[in-house]
């Protein structure tokens, strides 16, 4: 069985020019998935994200919520009151995504232990040449 | 319930220094995610890696898939022919990884019709203004 590619789907990420491909990155970049994983919890202002994602510039957040606004992900709901209120939620599409982000970023945090011994292990390998 | 920080972990990709970051994006990055998914079919050479992972440069495909072997994510076996044979393979723990990336992978390439959606209306609400 190909687990890769389905037949059935006219997208397909391992093709360059195939829109899924830009859309994975928006998802699984450097910001996006922690910023999906930190929408999951429930809407957020930008300062509130700012400091959820830890690490992350202002205009890199910016450019991260654009991004998944785009793709439809992640809705924008701006108050006309003074100063504005912006808050960002995930919309149901983005919701499912963050659920599977959210799996593999748990998984990856539960087994973190075997990644640092096979850390040790390559370094060690790599010096003792 | 907290859906995003795990109490009984000692791991958290939300805090800038945590490990389990670094690994988090070896995974999800641009050329990680790809790879991975194209070796959950199983182990590849080089050179079929880079056809398979279309548009990877022969520098980003060696510096994801060292990367990985790092992590304890993929195994690089090397057999002493002339010329050497290297094939790539996951190991059990990247075999999990990329089951739940596949999961996330598949999902947005069965999803992409609505994000197209998505951003056509974005495109023409910013046109339109």
């Amino acid at each position: 069985m190909d687990l890769v590619d389905n037949p059935d789907l006219p997208y397909n990420v391992f093709a360059k020019a195939c829109p899924s491909r830009g859309t994975l990155e928006h998802v699984t970049g450097r910001w996006g998935a922690l910023t999906l994983g930190a929408l999951s919890e429930g809407s957020l202002r930008f300062n509130e994200l700012r400091r959820r994602v830890d690490g992350v510039s202002e205009k890199m957040l910016s450019q991260t919520l654009q991004a998944l606004e785009r793709d439809g992900l992640v809705h924008r709901d701006a108050q006309p009151t003074n100063p504005p209120r912006v808050d960002y939620e995930l919309t149901p599409l983005g919701h499912e995504v963050a659920g599977r982000l959210l799996g593999l970023i748990h998984f990856v945090e539960g087994r973190m232990d075997e990644v640092l011994a096979a850390r040790e292990r390559y370094d060690t390998a790599r010096g003792g040449r």
